[in-house]
């Protein structure tokens, strides 16, 4: 089976397929989870997996799974997945890859009439993107036991429809409890959504770990006063404390190359006027690090920065952490099993750290787990544009096909 | 007349008595230009002045001049004056205080039954504020040449109502031309709007410079990308360039202390997000200074440092120019009537760049011009808390009154 490799034209047409339902003009896909092009896209792939032997159950919080039996079928399989549900301006790659890859894997082996020893799964998640019911991840998150199967359930969209009623509305409130499913290990092929994999023209990313995430919120407050009347050394201008912060938070980040990340996405000045000194600007902050002593040495450099910057600009600033979600460190087998189907299969590949978030990091809990990542092009994503190339998308599921198999019959 | 001082208890008086007209709750007035409440006080004010034995005249911009002759009415009188007019949450004295107290040491005269040999003029400009009709300084800037009464009728406020039309409204469309009345000498006492004066405990600003301006809109553009998966090397993130050049901004104003002055009042994230590297930043500059070789050299300056920034952090900076106000260099022999006067009356005081602009920085344009400030409360103004004491109006009134007697009788 060494050689063995997926039909690379079935696997895009399948994406091709799928990517019609919920397609936007622009050539994305509009698919939101719970909605009837959600469901509209479980159905084919329930169909597909059943057409393809399979045998489907699917659980209380929509996640569904697709068993293909193995010689020893008291062994847990070795499952693979993602999601199908997209952004509001999603991509045809993002998530829909990882399933639609497992699928292509079943398939292959079914037309090479190979049976594994232990069974094998292909796995959807329910809303992993979160951008109609956040939080993102939510039903591998249910799943690995981060969140309440209540909690999530309770959920409401924009339109106060919850988590719970849209799951029985549209069909996919399955009857197999939460967690119940159990896996010998779990791999998820992904669009890496960074630019290094094309950067270094590299074709697989071996995924040895998660980004760990620390978000802030950071308000400075200094004075208001008139731009053409305060001197200079009199003023205590919030916008000037808050700029040089967010240069230390750049630094901060550079200084933990090549994984620290450090970013500050949105900032607003209270009352802004060209002719006032701003006195009072909130902003956000965004630190990631696989490691978490890192992590927290990141955390302490911030507030050294600020009680170095406070005082000498005149102003108060208050950093409130919002968030924290640990680094993963993926199994060490997974991850050797995808570095050695790698290496067979003759693909350029490096070693990465996923800096976002993914289903893998919450199964990464419960069940041995890593991933797979390929180049996707400008390294877009969450956007219409978002772009992976043909034979890209071919090594990705060949890589898991491999993977998969080195684990199921170990 | 060495000795003469106002009234100071009257001064107060009709200060108190004027706040009345458009008083907010908060103890600030709102009285904003060519309203029903700006006819009410204009009428009153026009009324006193005839009471004092002055002759009133309008012009067609509704600028208000109330003269007393003296020995020999050949010669241009000596004006003061400043605006009736108040921001929307104004204060009691901005403005307010230049106009009464030219009523007050014309009261104080005629009590004394002293002529000056010059005839004596206390004005009120229309429109200083700019709040409802912007640009702001409007009518003294019609006067002076700086607008067209044509460009100046035609502006329209929130409602659509025009400055023309409303002039009319009030009654107060004069049928003197504008520009016909002449000034041998313009000085207006304002107070600082600044904390300065306050800072230093000072109760005289000698005002020898109005600043000059420069306005800037900046726009740095690099991309969007994801805060997660992309490296900090491979950022273009807008925020951070803008942030190194707002500190920028700082430093250069600082190292043209001690009256270069610099500001960044209003910045903005195009589509900010939490976990999204910004991709296109714009934010305003305003630098100011009294000397404009010093403001070509901040300007120089601005530009070096965007070239810099601009390739470190792979963006582009686009510097746009959207307004220039030369500085105003005060008369030499007004500025030394009011530190003459200033000395004379044993008040201490500095000499002062006026960092805000004033009727008086258009009238310099077309007459010997200068300004005497006032100390006020936490350096505040265009505020309903706006404060100043009294014994420092009496101050200012007093310098003002002296300022107007050496140059009426020189």
């Amino acid at each position: 089976m060494q050689n063995l490799k997926i039909d690379a034209q079935r696997l895009w047409e399948t994406l091709m397929e799928t990517a019609e339902i919920g397609k936007t003009p622009k050539g994305g896909i509009k698919r939101l989870t719970l909605t009837d092009l959600d469901r509209q896209v479980r159905d084919w792939f329930v169909a597909k997996c059943e057409e393809a032997g399979c045998t489907v159950t699917i659980d209380e919080m929509g996640n569904i799974f697709a068993l293909r039996p193995g010689k020893d079928n008291s062994l847990p399989p070795v499952a693979v997945g993602s999601h199908l549900d997209t952004q509001p301006t999603g991509g045809k790659f993002d998530g829909v890859l990882g399933v639609l890859a497992g699928l292509e894997a079943i398939r292959t082996l079914n037309d090479a009439g190979y049976e594994t020893n232990a069974p094998l799964m292909v796995v959807n998640w329910t809303n992993e993107e979160g951008s109609r019911f956040a939080p993102a991840m939510l039903a591998s998150g249910v799943y690995a036991g981060a969140f309440t199967q209540e909690f999530a359930e309770r959920l409401k969209d924009a339109e106060g429809k919850t988590v719970g009623e849209e799951l029985v509305r549209i069909g996919y409130r399955g009857p197999e409890k939460v967690g119940a499913q159990r896996f010998g290990a779990f791999f998820e092929l992904h669009i890496e959504q960074g630019p290094i994999l094309e950067a270094e023209e590299k074709v697989i990313g071996v995924v040895t770990d998660g980004q760990g995430q620390r978000w802030y919120d950071v308000t400075v407050t200094g004075r208001e006063s008139h731009a053409g009347t305060t001197p200079m050394p009199l003023r205590r201008d919030a916008l000037v404390a808050a700029s040089r912060l967010i240069v230390e938070v750049n630094r901060i980040a550079e200084s933990h190359a090549p994984y620290g990340v450090g970013t500050v996405g949105v900032l607003t000045i209270r009352e802004p006027s060209r002719n006032v000194i701003p006195g009072e600007v909130s902003f956000t902050v965004d630190f990631r690090h696989p490691d978490d002593a890192v992590l927290t040495a990141m955390d302490a450099a911030l507030a050294q920065a600020a009680a170095a910057i406070g005082p000498e600009e005149q102003v108060e600033i208050a950093i409130s952490p919002v968030w924290h979600f640990p680094p993963v460190a993926f199994d060490t087998d997974c991850v050797a099993a995808v570095r050695g189907a790698t290496e067979r299969l003759g693909y350029s590949h490096r070693e990465m750290v996923s800096g976002a978030g993914h289903d893998a990091c919450y199964v990464a809990r419960v069940a041995p787990t890593s991933m797979i990542f390929i180049p996707c092009k400008d390294g877009i994503s969450h956007n219409e544009i978002e772009d992976a190339e043909f034979d890209h998308c071919a090594a990705g599921a060949n890589v898991l096909l491999h993977a998969m198999l080195s684990k199921a019959n170990a």
